[in-house]
């Protein structure tokens, strides 16, 4: 039985993308090898990392400015690279802490420069986005950085502030990347990854407006900058070849979808439905302020810890796993990303109505 | 048709691993799911990363006083985290140039402190070990690195310089790890990509003596710290998980076989047959010093490079493919690592008589 996996990351992919991946796992076109054992600089691995970075232009509208980078050791290196390479000496960058990936960041970013946190959520235990819709960066700031969805909370901007060229918007969409439209000129670095929308663990999808990397600090270990990735392809040394692979079929898959409006169309209903059937009901609550509400990670409450505990069991028997809340929480979480299925969520909504009614 | 892919790297895996893999891709046991769709918390890829780590002190006998790690970012990571974390201030380290990626670390180690190169083999293009097997250490050195294999040049330690417990000997082991028996206590410090003998790219394995651990800089990035990986059992963020998996499946594969002294035999056999081959023919040259040959990358050279395109070319379409010598010495670099069956050097040896009649 294949079920439908919940999981906030690493998360299902589509399932195309995994019968594809395994028909051609040990025989890769004519090769008679796998992509996993094919050399990085061969012809056919030069044609996937090609098609990965054309995917992603197409699907993000993205302009000659912009680079796409692949770079290994996750979200977590990242938040150490961009103050490395961005935070100007002396200088100091602005931080929104909606979380614990926002603080986990502003943590690391400490390490290398002064930090002003512009924004918290911290004393109503992280229920919404700060509000900085208006926010204007202090003088010789370097960026400002945000964490558009925060998968622990179910909180996900749904604005996002407007800041002038010179100090760039520097965004951690992990968890959201590619699963609405975004204008990615509002942005001068968006990273992510992969392992929720775009592929397997171990791969971070990184696009950096050019002119960044020629302002970054020259002085770094080679592979902690940016302009290492922008200047070899990201083939400077072997890359994760096997997550670029499954990254450019799930970007093949979402532009047979429609692209990314068509699949912000499915998970707007998705969560849409899923939303609607705990406000509609006195036994799961939502404890998301409301316009803060992520349309990627929906997390409710049951009346108390057994239930909870008893509905994570349950709907794991009825094929519906990963649904237990992160453990800093408790609750129950939905992570409803590109690749679920809206039946994955109508299969869960008529567990959560059967579930209420023999406990409710 | 399944080839023999001679690839220096990513490479062939054993056919047993890459069917297996394939079998469950979309299904892990009872999980209903791929195992790169599942969470690197859930006990499913508990019990991969566990017994990925109990088969490498079972393969390589180690001790408690060794930590065994899985890091991203590759060998050339491991380049700049190894003096970042153990060249200690004001102090210097000693390096050993033996090709192009042991002076691509003296390179990126150059950058954290003072180094000495005490032997090189640059001046004879890199065609042998440089001879430093009864070396002692300079007062007050951090550490001692060496390169195990070199590739490119197909060259190859057959001894280890012994080092006192204070200077640990650091070897970069990415093409011979696992491919030979070695005594760990040798080494303070061993590192390899993944992408040769033991699974995909995009993960290394690290193992380290925990003393130098302790005895590492403490105010580094997060993600550049060993202490990181060591505290939190490489899962301090999200690791590459299918890169463990297969690793886990490539090293249960190796106890199958027998273990690491059983793996050796059919790599002396190996490549004894190819140097056998080439030294009983005046038409294939090796160009490495004898007592420097490697037993995991065998080069060659033909009477001339319009006979070695067409070597290449005619190998490939007989199912030998991956043998063009890398771009910086030309040839012909047949890249036989633990996971190329003693059959496919048997068939390279028929191909190579075969066109040495045609064309000789």
């Amino acid at each position: 039985m294949r079920v439908f996996n919940f999981s906030a990351g690493p998360a299902m992919l589509p399932k195309e993308v995994m019968e594809r991946a395994k028909e051609e796992f040990c025989s890769y076109g004519a090769t008679g090898c796998g992509v996993i054992e094919l050399s990085h600089r061969g012809k056919e691995f030069t044609e996937i990392i090609e098609r990965a970075i054309r995917n992603t232009r197409e699907l993000l509208n993205l302009s000659d400015e912009y680079s796409v980078l692949f770079i290994q050791g996750g979200a977590s290196l990242q938040f150490a690279m961009i103050p490395m390479n961005l935070l100007a000496k002396g200088g100091f960058a602005e931080y929104v802490d909606s979380g614990v990936w926002a603080s986990t960041a502003i943590k690391e970013a400490g390490r290398f420069g002064e930090l002003k946190v512009i924004g918290s959520s911290k004393s109503t235990n992280y229920d919404r986005i700060p509000e900085v819709r208006h926010f204007k960066p202090n003088q010789g700031s370097s960026y400002l950085h945000i964490t558009s969805n925060n998968t622990i909370y179910g909180t996900q901007y749904h604005y996002f502030p407007e800041m002038p060229r010179e100090v760039p918007l520097i965004a951690d969409m992990s968890s959201d990347i590619m699963s609405r439209v975004i204008d990615v000129n509002d942005f001068g670095l968006i990273y992510a990854g992969m392992q929720k929308n775009l592929g397997p663990s171990g791969c971070a999808l990184v696009i950096i407006r050019k002119d960044l990397v020629e302002r970054a600090n020259k002085d770094l270990p080679t592979m902690l900058r940016y302009s290492t990735y922008v200047d070899h392809n990201s083939l400077f040394n072997t890359p994760s070849t096997f997550a670029i692979y499954l990254y450019a079929l799930v970007t093949d898959w979402m532009k047979k979808k429609g692209g990314i409006s068509a699949i912000e169309e499915i998970n707007d209903a998705k969560s849409e439905a899923l939303y609607e059937t705990i406000d509609n009901s006195d036994f799961y609550k939502n404890p998301v302020e409301p316009s803060s509400r992520s349309r990627m990670n929906v997390v409710f409450t049951l009346p108390n810890d057994e239930l909870g505990d008893k509905f994570v069991k349950e709907a794991a028997k009825a094929g519906l796993t990963g649904l237990k809340g992160h453990r800093s929480v408790g609750g129950i979480r939905a992570s409803i990303y590109n690749a679920m299925p809206l039946e994955g969520v109508e299969v869960l909504i008529d567990f959560m109505h059967d579930f209420e009614k023999s406990n409710g």
